[in-house]
């Protein structure tokens, strides 16, 4: 039995993914959480206490943990009861090191981190088979990368091939049973990692429909130990963009979905089942096309919308595409 | 609320296309069904019983019935409590009066159904918006379709755009809200309609991958009244086949899923959650490719693998692709 410990959004889609592949999680969360509304298996418990990971962790053979508030501590503490563990203390501390090394390394002394990044995002299974997503890159605001963008533009197929084989290369050096994201910054010298992230699993949102395998089923798949699968594009450009609880009540939010999907049958929405608290993620669009600049702005639209925006530029791309 | 009468294959992913919508869907379903293990709000209950159905359709704005065995006078006695029902009774009985008159008349007296049938899907919302998928034709053995390929080929572009028209045409006149499916056979007259089916949700599975919207979402869309989304084909070339339960037993059908996963990494499984009794659905799979052959073969290949095949055919497509 694989046992989740988390209630967010991540652990609602790795729930979903979960179905495809016939599982049934069994899943550790807090009163309230989303994915109480989507999954039967729900023992409710405080993520961030000992005991309670323990007692759930004896009846699991394989754990999961997509709850960022689970301390490496508790993790070693898990795996020592028996249970494999993902991801392990071993690598999330590893990841931590690395990632203030290649910080120091990457970046100018004082250089601001830039807003476009670009991101690898690999999977590794016990069994040593590794696959890589191809390179996208992020924006991001406030401290949260808010759109992503794929393929990343204007990289040079050199540099690109050598960052993914970086980040295949981190997967294996940390002992990786789950996914991998490493973010690069742009230098004159190359694409040079900034950070490491076991848990970074919002930043594969695009996967869901722009990938031939969804990034949390890789990530199930990786800790089952199955064979990985394909990681190719399902389009020429994909844009995803965080919705964020904004303007809009829950009322409001369904009456704002239906002129969304009038406006644009082809955006692809996923609504978490949040309630919508000031600054909370409650879903993300995903627009599918043939052009980066077309996907990015129908992408950027939704998610304003749905946000509640209604500032002049939302009015003005709603004018332009209907 | 939306309330879901049934628990099986397709309930379940009812369920798994409604965790995108950000919906919770309340289900009523038997002891033992697979969507118990996907989903939270379960009531356990006879489909088949009046007392049940008019019980659980109590506390549902909207009922959507995916279970077969549900009968028209049952769907007529919930729509007279007040819920919206999907089928409605009038639509279902009057597709059987179509479908009776249509065989009549497409097929030749006497003359055997065809193996490969060209058919149509199309949905419909209350507010009277209509989309068409693609054309896909559909191999049938044994009374069931076990192979969807999508597009059809080697269709006349005029008598393609006919069959559709004629499809969302059925679809207006049967005030059909959901999904419809239209099956037409060859003549040399042209496509002949020769069954409507408002239950024939497994001949779309394909549209879980191959469709910009999948079917299932699409049918939550039209029963909610959400604007519908695009029907457009991800992939030039889309093989479905069903896995029926073969030779394998749970452990060895886990066991021929590593080697499938390992063989063909772009092959897209869909296991239902089923136990395994002889010629039960226990799953899908789905094929994206360039090119109607391969797809055709791999997704072929992957089925019977999958079922439990060993003969030379197996063996030998296995060989080719290593």
């Amino acid at each position: 039995m694989v046992g989740m410990v988390g209630g967010g959004p991540v652990a609602r889609m790795t729930h979903q993914a979960a179905i495809t592949l016939g599982q049934s999680l069994r899943v550790l969360a807090s009163p309230g959480d989303g994915v109480a509304l989507a999954t039967p298996h729900v023992r409710l418990g405080d993520v961030t206490d000992l005991a309670a990971l323990r007692r759930f962790a004896a009846d699991c053979d394989v754990l999961v943990v997509v709850d960022e508030r689970v301390s490496p501590d508790h993790l070693a503490a898990l795996r020592s009861s028996g249970a494999t563990v993902a991801p392990s203390a071993e690598a999330l501390l590893r990841t931590q090191d690395l990632t203030a090394t290649c910080r120091a390394w990457a970046l100018p002394r004082g250089g601001p981190v830039p807003q476009r990044r670009v991101v690898a995002l690999v999977a590794r299974s016990p069994f040593g088979q590794v696959a890589a997503y191809p390179l996208v890159e992020t924006t991001w605001r406030d401290g949260h990368p808010v759109e992503v963008l794929a393929p990343a533009r204007q990289l040079d197929a050199e540099r690109a091939v050598e960052a993914q084989r970086q980040a295949l290369d981190f997967a294996v050096r940390l002992g990786v049973v789950g996914l991998l994201l490493v973010e690069f910054v742009e230098t004159p010298g190359g694409l040079e990692a900034s950070e490491l992230s076991l848990r970074g699993h919002d930043a594969g949102h695009w996967t869901w429909e722009g990938a031939r395998t969804p990034h949390l089923e890789q990530y199930l798949r990786a800790v089952l130990d199955y064979p990985l699968g394909q990681t190719r594009l399902t389009a020429p450009a994909i844009a995803t963009v965080a919705v964020l609880a904004g303007a809009a009540d829950e009322k409001g939010l369904d009456e704002r979905l239906h002129h969304l999907y009038a406006h644009d049958p082809g955006v692809r929405v996923h609504l978490y089942g949040e309630r919508p608290s000031p600054g909370n993620r409650i879903g993300h669009v995903t627009v599918l096309g043939e052009d980066a600049d077309d996907v990015r702005s129908r992408a950027g639209w939704a998610a304003g919308w749905l946000q509640g925006r209604r500032d002049d530029e939302a009015a003005d791309r709603r004018g332009d595409g209907q």
